[in-house]
Parts: C-alpha cells; structure tokens; sequence
C-alpha cells in the first residue's frame, strides 16, 4: 500500500493511526500542501479528488479518510476501530463525524485561503474564526463524552476506536492554533491516554518523513 | 422510531431517504432552525450535540447523517444502499463523504451567521461564499463520477447508494442558491434517476409536514 500524506493533515494523521494501529506496512509519500502540490498534474491523475489523504492498495485509489478507515476496517478487522454493537458503532461514527464535518472543515486550508485572499478578513479575524469553529466543536465534544456512561479510557470503552482516531489529530491542531483546553477535562484526559500508544504517537506530525 | 427533523435540512433529507428506502415507519418530529428550536432545553436535553437531524430507536439516540445511516444500514440491511464489495463501499463512502465534509459544511446555517454576524460580510458576499463551495465540490463530483467505469444510471451501478442519498439534498441545496447546474451532466442526469424514485421524492423538503 502508498499513503499519500502531508504531516501537517490531521486527515492524513487519521489515516496513519489507523494503518499503525493495524500493523499495515505502506510507503509513505509527501504530498506538500502549502506548494500545492496536491494541485499537481500527476496527484490530479491519480486522483481528480486533489485532496490528501490518498491510500492505493493495488490498484484501488481510496480517497475520503472517515472512508479509508472504513475499506481498512472491513479488508484488516484486527484489531478493530469499531465497536462490535450497531449502537456504539453509531457512538463513535457520530463522534469521529463531530471533527470531520463540523471541527475540522471551516478551518481546512482552502477555506482559509478563501477568507484572506477573496474575503480580505485579515490574518487577526481569519485566526479568530479558526478558533471558533475548534472551541465550539471541542465543546461539544467534551459535553458528549463527559455525560456518557460509554466513555470509558478511551471514547468509547477501554479500547481506542474510530473516535479516537479522529479526536487526536484535532487536538493537535487546536494546540498548533493556540485553543484554549481548561474547559476540556475529558477530552484531553482521552488525547493523553491516546498519546501513550505507539500506534498514536508514532504517527504524529513531527515523527513524518516530511516534518520540516 | 422517532426523526427529528427540519424539510430544508439537507442532512435531515438524506435520513428521510434512507427511512423510505428501507420502509421504516416512523414518527415525523420537526425542529425548527431558524427560530434556533435546536438549541433549546428540551431538544438539548435530548442530545448535548444540538443539530438535526436525530433518530431515536428504543432508548438510543443517533445523531449525525452519515452514522444514522450507517445503523440503518447495519439494523436493516435489506433494501441496502451500500454495494457488497469493500473497494465499492469505499468509493460511495468517499463519494458522500464529500458532500458531507467538503460541499456541504462551509454553507452551513451556522457558518453563514458567523459571517453575517461575526465578519459582516454583508449579503451578496455570503451569497458568493455558499456558490463558491457548493459550486467548486459539485464540479469535483462531475469529474469522479463521469470519469469512473464503476458510475451506472445511479452513483455506483444501477442500484441507487449513499452516495445517492448524499448527492440529491445537495442539489436540492445547490438549485435553491442558484448554483449554476450546467457543467454537471452527469450530476444532473443521476439526481434526475434518483428523483424518480419514491423514496427520494416523497422525502423532498416540499412534502414535510413543516414545509411552509
């Protein structure tokens, strides 16, 4: 298998969890997104989606990461990133939904460089809106996991899940843009206890081949 | 079961397909947006997530589209709206994957207050902003499914999917705005199929109970 990955991406960060945490060997491939390289003549081939991250496996091009997860999840079951009961498996799909489309888009690249250069906000008002969108979403997030009696060590129980995968990548994120943690005991308790996994860890930005 | 939903959510619309697809029977509860019922006690009691829409079966409370689908899916497999091959799941995964997380979210309601409200972008540049997004991930749409051998009359083969279920709100959506449809024929030509279904038709915002 390629993954096709930037280290900064907390798409590609999901999608490197989920193939650390399944014991899938892969090649890694920097695509770099600020050089737009994702824009490039032989990624638009590969993939008319122009978006990281990619995962081929054979001649499968994967494309969408909640979707990749998934194709891994059905094709390597063990050890799973779901729940075997339909009720927490829709727990924690909902969850990882939470970041993938509520977190983690108004704040994606693209939309920022839309604001700078089509809204002409200003670097301030464009770095306030990012931190809007994190807060309120990891909020949210908190008041879930913090009310639930399924929350266990982990998002769901006491073994990491698709959840999981989708909350670190988002915490990293929200420290790299200065978000306040106080008012998110449960989450970070849940990213710290992540974060003890090699499979978490080893997978972060700053361990990638193409950290700066 | 109980659906809590707005007619012109387009996330609430892709839950009502999937209930009509599969013949669920269930109690039609409206929530209404923009006079923000979603953010009040009792629905927030219901769910700390406050968005619609919401499926209650028994004692569980499903929120997020995508993962109430998913556990219809799961619960009732037949009629199915996934294909049975794990590289074709994966592409009707990816494929409303980017309605759910690209197309759909920075037209959201509460991403447009935040630029009425909070940036005062005014009206028309609102009204750019939604075409842009909606617009830029339609076309994207355009080039994988025209491209792609695995597209038959529906998104993926000739039996309608996810990635029908995702596409058609979207449109719904896209023509409200006035996004301009003609560089999507084959977006167009797969919404018109869908459209003749009944269980796509009769969930159409028009024919809720609360549309105005």
């Amino acid at each position: 298998m390629q993954l096709y990955s930037y280290f900064r991406s907390s798409a590609s960060y999901r999608v490197r969890i989920a193939l650390a945490w399944k014991r899938l060997d892969h090649d890694y491939l920097p695509v770099h997104l600020p050089r737009n390289e994702h824009h490039a003549r032989g990624f638009a081939e590969l993939t008319p989606h122009q978006q990281v991250p990619v995962l081929q496996d054979g001649d499968q091009v994967l494309t969408q990461s909640l979707a990749i997860i998934e194709y891994l999840e059905e094709t390597h079951p063990m050890p799973p990133l779901l729940p075997a009961d339909a009720a927490g498996r829709a727990r924690v799909r909902a969850l990882a939904l939470n970041v993938a489309c509520d977190i983690h888009p108004p704040a994606n690249l693209r939309v920022l460089r839309y604001l700078l250069h089509d809204l002409n906000v200003g670097e301030e008002r464009k770095d306030q809106w990012c931190l809007h969108w994190v807060q309120q979403g990891l909020q949210a997030m908190e008041r879930q996991l913090a009310r639930h009696p399924a929350t266990g060590r982990y998002c769901h129980g006491n073994q990491p899940t698709l959840a999981d995968v989708f909350l670190v990548p988002q915490m990293f994120n929200a420290q790299r843009i200065g978000c306040p943690l106080d008012a998110l005991p449960t989450v970070r308790r849940i990213t710290d206890a992540c974060l003890q996994l090699p499979a978490f860890a080893d997978a972060q930005p700053s361990a990638c081949p193409d950290a700066a």
